[in-house]
C-alpha cells in the first residue's frame, strides 16, 4: 500500500480533465509560443472570470518564473520589491529576484502576512530619509494569496494596501500560486475581479491546484508592461508548444472549475485541523486554507514521518521541528481519516 | 479538414507514448522538484545510453532555459561563450544570454555551423592580443546538433572542437534540442556516448521530439558546475512537479526509443527533398535532418502559405523569402504527400 | 632621458590649470556626491557650451563607466544597442554592456564609423523578420566621436543618425571619450551644440582631455533617463567627493577652454601624419584627429617600440603589426620632431 | 566666514601630501591601467604594511565600486552574503550587490556590528533546513572597519569571524572605506597585518582618508578571485590613468603616514565626545572613532544646523533627528572648539 502523503500539494499529478484536454489537444496541430487557439480561449475564460476584458494573460510552467519575470518587468534598475520576510520571493526562490537585479526590501510578515500600515510606515520612512537618493527605490508590494502560511488577505484588506501604493507609486503584485485554496474558502472575499481591480498584475495557479504544471500571469493594464512577451521569452519561460498550458487553463477555467476544483482540499483541511486541534496539538497561525502547520517534538516528527510524509517546514530551535500538512484538490475522505487516526 | 502544416517540429502534442506515460504516473505520488522516481529512473536510462555513468542530468522546461542555465553556470564575469552567428543563443533568444552577463562571441557560420579552425584562429588572435586582459574572455563553444539550418557535426569534426578546447581551457557545449533528429540519419556518426565524450555539457532536446515538452541537460563530470541545482531553481527553471518531466523522458528513453523516434521525420524529409530537387527548387543549405530551406518569391510564398503552413525564415532580400519546411516524429505519408503535390 | 613616448593620450597627467583648480579646490569645504558649487558651476558652462539649458550633467571617473550606466539606464531588458563591430563597447569594455544584461547588436564599421545607411538596413530587415518578437529589440545606437579608429562623423552624417532614430524610435548615444580632439579639428562641424541637438545622450571625456580624470555624461533631456542619479550611486560610480570632478570640468569649460586644449595634439599629429606619408608608411585608415595608426612587420615593431612606446592595436596576422601613434594635449614639438626622426 | 562643518569626512580635499604627489607625478609618462610604477610603488608598501608579499592590490575611485567588485567576483549565481542591516551595502549603496545578481542576507547589528555568534547561528539553521538547495546560500560575511556607526571589532572578535567562515566555508570580507581613523585609535588592536591574515579581501580607504577619492582592495591570496583585473574593466572600476591612484597611495604608505594620519581625527572626536557628555547629550551609540551620533528634537536639529553642518543620519520617530557629527583628519582645533561651544 502507498504510503499516507500530505508532505504538499504537488505530490499528484493532474485533475483527470488535464489529461483529458491534453489528450483532446493531441490530434491537433498548433501554432507555436502561446499564440494557438486554446490559450487564447484560456485567455478569453480567464478575462471574463476576473472581470477584465482589457487584461494581457501569459503562461509560464513554474511559479518562481512568474514572479520573477513579472517583477524585474516592472522594476527600473535601483528600484525593489517590499515583501514580508516569509514572502516566497524572499524565502525559497534561491535568490530569483536578486538575480534580476533587485532588492528585495524586507518588512516583519505576521503569520505570513504584511500589513497595509506597515508599509505606509515605511514609505513614510523613507520619504524623511535625506539620503533616500542613495538608497534602494521601493517601487513594488508583493504579496501572495494565500501567503506561504496558508493565511489569506481580506478584500478590505487589499483595499487598503491599493490605497497606500497609490499613494507613494508603488505597484501591487499578488503572487497566487495556491489561489484557488483562497477562492475556495467560504470565507473568502477576494475573488478573481478583485484581484484584477486592485492589483497591477496577479498570478493563477496552475501547479498546485490542478494542472500537470503552469502558472497564468494576469496583467489588468498590459499598457505597464511593454515588450512582456520578448522578456518572457528571454528568460526562458516561453513554452514553444503553449497549447500544453492553454488546454489545461482552458479545462480550469471552463464554467468556473478553477473557483470549485480547491473545495475537496479545504473540507479535508478543516476537518484535520478540527481533529488536531481537539487532540490538543497547537497550530500557528491558525489557517482557514490547505495548509496546516503543527510544531512537533524532534522525536514526534520523526516517528510520525515514518508512517506519513509530512512536509519539513523549519526548526526553530533544536528540539522541535514545524512540519506541513498540506491538503490538495486530491486528497480522498480516506487519506484524511488516515491521517487523524495516525496523529 | 485542416491546413496542411509543415511550420515547425513543435506544432503536435506529444508521442502517445509520452500521454500514456503521464496518466501512469498521474495514479501516484511523487517527490518535489525532480528528486521523484520516474525522474531517477529516465536520469539512469539517459546515463546508459549516453554511456556516462557518472553524469549528471537534468530536467527542464525548454531549450532557450536549458542553454542560459548551463552557460551562465559555465562562466564567470567578463567570460563569453563562442557562437555561429546563426547560432540559436544569437539570434532567436532574445538577448538570454546577455542577460546573464555574458557576451556572445560571433564567429561567421556557413550552413549553420561552426569550424574548429576558425575558432583556433579566433584563439590565436586573442592570445597574441595584448590589449585581451580589457576584452571578454572566450571560456565556452557553443555548437548545436541538428543546428539551427538543420546540418549536422560530425564525429571527427566534433574531435576537433574538442582538441582547440582543451588547448585553451574552452567549455564545449552542444544543444540538442533536435537532438532526435540527428540520432535518426543514417550518416550521423555522433552518438550520445560521442556527445558525452567529448562535450562539457550537451542537452536532450524533448519539445520538439515527441515530449509534451521538456529537455534533458547533461553534465558528464557533475564537479564542473557546482550549485548547479539550485542555479535552477533560481533561474525558475526548476518545475515543482519533476516527474512530469521524468514521466516524458523516461518513456523517451526505455528501450532506446529516443534514438528511432526522428525516423519518421527523416524518411519524409527525404522524400521532401528528392521531389522538390527534381522540381528544380533549390534547397539551401542542403540538409540530411527534418529541417528543409526553400528560397521562394514573395508572391509564391504568399500563394503557397495560403495552402500549407510553412515556416517564415527571413526575408534575405524585399522580393524573396526563405521558408522552412519542417518534418517530425508525428508526419504522415499522407502529409507528405501532399506536401509534394502542392509545390 | 626619459623614453620618447606616443602610446596613447593617457600616459601624461593633468594640463597645469585642472593642478591648479584642485589646489584651489582645497581650501574649502564641499557638500557630497556632486552636489557642491563647483561641479554646478561646471554643469553650467556644459549647458552653456552645449546650448542646452535644460540638460541633465553628471560626472564620472571613467569612459566604460559613463558608456554602460547611460546605456543601461536607456534600455530595457531584452532590448539591445546597435554598434560598429570596432567600437569601444564591443571590444575593449570586457563586455561591459552584456554585464548589464544587454546585447552589442553588431554591424560592420568602415574605419571605425557606422553608416546610418546601414542602421536603416538593418531595422528594415529588422521590421520584416516575422520573429522579430524573439529576438534582441533594436533600441539605442552607438557611436564615438572621435571613434576608436580617430576618424570623425560630420554633422550631415549625425543628421541622417537622427533621422533613422526618429523613424525607427531609437535612442542616439555618442561616446566624446576624445571629443576634445574632434573639436580641434579645422574640418570638423560636429560641435557641441549639435551633439545636444541630435543626440540623446552624449559624454566629454576629461582623462584623455587634459584632465586627471573624468567624463561628463550629459542628457539633453533629463526625462528621458528616471533615477539616474540613484543609478550612478549603485553602479559605484557616484564619487563621494564630487568637487574632484567639478573642479576639473570648471577649469576645462571656463572659457571655452575644452575647445581649444585639443590644438596642440592636432597639429603634432598632422606634422607626423605628412612625415610618414613621405617616408612612405601606409597610414590605415587616414584620420584628421590625435590617433594614427600604422602598419609595420613585427620586426621593425619591435626594434622600434625599443626607442619609442607605441600603442599595440591589433596583429592582423603573423607577420604585422598595427601600432597606434597619439598625441595630446600635451605633446611638445621636440616629442614630435623626434619621433619624425626616429621612423 | 566659512560656516561651521562637520557634515561628514569627505567634504575636505586632500591632505597636502596627495597634491604633492600628484604635482611630482604630473612631469612624468605613465602606462595605464594600474601597470605603472607608482602604482606598483604603491602596492610595495600596502603589502609590506599588511606584511602581506603574495596579495593581490587594485585601486579603484571609490567604496562601493570596490565593495561590489569584490564580491560579485567572490560569489557564484544563487551564493549571498551576510551583513549586518545596517551595512553599508545593505543601507545606502542603492542595491549595487543586488545588481550584480546577489543576495545580501540579514542579520541584525547592534551599534553597528555583527556578531561571530548570530552568524554561526544563521549557519546552523541554515544546515538543518531541508528545503536550503531553494534557498540561497551564504558563502561570505561582510564586516566594516570602523562600521557605519563608528564602532570597531576586536582582534578577537575578528578571530571569531574567521573561525565560524572556517567552518562553513564563508569568505570573510572587510569594508576599510574610514580605515584609517580605526589604525588611529589607542586601543585598536585589528593592525593592517591581522586583516590580511584573517580575511580574504579588505579594503583601505582613501576617499575619507586624506586623499582626493580612491579605495586599495587587498586580496591576500589573488588565487581566490581569477580574472579580477579584467573584472574590475568590465565594472567600468579601471581607471585608465591609475597612477593618479597610484602616486596617492604611494604618498598615504610611505613611511607608514596611514597609520599617523587619523590621528588628528580622533583626538578631535575625542575632546567633541567628552564635552558632549558633559553637556548631557546622549551619544547613542558610545564610539571610538571619527563619528559621533547625537539625538536631538527636530527643532534642536533645525536650529544647530543654521550654524553648523551636520550629517543627516536618520529620523527615528516624527519628533527627533539623528545627526552625525563627523571629524577628519583636516579638523583643526579651532572648528572643534568652536562646534563644542556651540552645542
Amino acid at each position: 500500500m502507498e504510503t499516507l502523503n500530505f508532505a504538499s500539494d504537488y505530490i499528484r499529478g493532474a485533475h483527470p480533465a488535464m489529461l483529458d484536454a491534453l489528450a483532446a489537444a493531441n490530434a491537433g496541430a498548433f501554432t507555436g509560443y502561446g499564440t494557438d487557439v486554446l490559450s487564447e480561449s484560456a485567455r478569453r475564460y480567464i478575462r471574463e472570470a476576473a472581470a477584465c476584458p482589457g487584461a494581457a494573460v501569459h503562461f509560464v510552467s513554474g511559479g518562481t518564473q512568474a514572479n520573477l519575470t513579472v517583477l524585474a518587468a516592472m522594476l527600473r534598475s535601483c528600484e525593489g520589491v517590499i515583501a514580508a520576510d516569509t514572502g516566497h520571493i524572499n524565502a525559497h526562490e534561491a535568490g530569483a529576484i536578486e538575480l534580476t537585479g533587485h532588492k528585495v526590501l524586507l518588512l516583519p510578515g505576521k503569520d505570513g502576512k504584511l500589513d497595509a500600515s506597515a508599509v505606509r510606515a515605511f514609505m513614510e520612512r523613507f520619504s524623511r530619509d535625506e539620503n533616500r537618493q542613495h538608497t534602494v527605490q521601493p517601487k513594488a508590494v508583493y504579496l501572495s494569496q494565500p501567503t506561504e502560511y496558508g493565511t489569506l488577505y481580506t478584500k478590505a484588506e487589499l483595499e487598503a494596501f491599493r490605497r497606500v501604493c497609490d499613494e507613494y507609486g508603488l505597484y501591487l503584485y499578488v503572487d497566487g500560486a495556491r489561489l484557488a485554496y483562497a477562492l475556495a474558502c467560504p470565507g473568502n472575499d477576494v475573488r478573481l475581479p478583485v484581484l484584477s481591480e486592485l492589483t497591477d498584475a496577479f498570478t493563477i495557479g496552475g501547479t498546485k491546484c490542478g494542472a500537470l504544471f503552469g502558472e497564468a500571469m494576469v496583467i489588468p493594464d498590459p499598457k505597464l508592461l511593454p515588450l512582456f512577451f520578448t522578456q518572457i521569452k528571454q528568460r526562458g519561460a516561453l513554452l514553444a508548444k503553449g497549447f500544453v498550458l492553454g488546454a489545461q487553463f482552458e479545462a480550469l477555467f471552463k464554467d468556473g472549475f478553477y473557483e470549485r476544483i480547491g473545495a475537496p482540499a479545504i473540507g479535508a483541511a478543516e476537518k484535520i485541523r478540527r481533529a488536531l486541534t481537539e487532540k490538543g496539538y497547537p497550530l500557528t497561525p491558525p489557517t482557514p486554507t490547505n495548509q496546516i502547520f503543527v510544531t512537533l517534538t524532534n522525536e514526534r516528527y520523526e516517528a510520525l514521518t515514518k508512517r506519513v510524509l509530512l512536509g519539513f517546514w523549519e526548526q526553530p530551535d533544536e528540539a522541535h521541528t514545524v512540519a506541513r500538512i498540506a491538503t490538495s484538490w486530491a486528497t480522498t475522505e480516506e487519506e484524511t481519516g488516515a491521517l487523524i487516526d495516525l496523529m
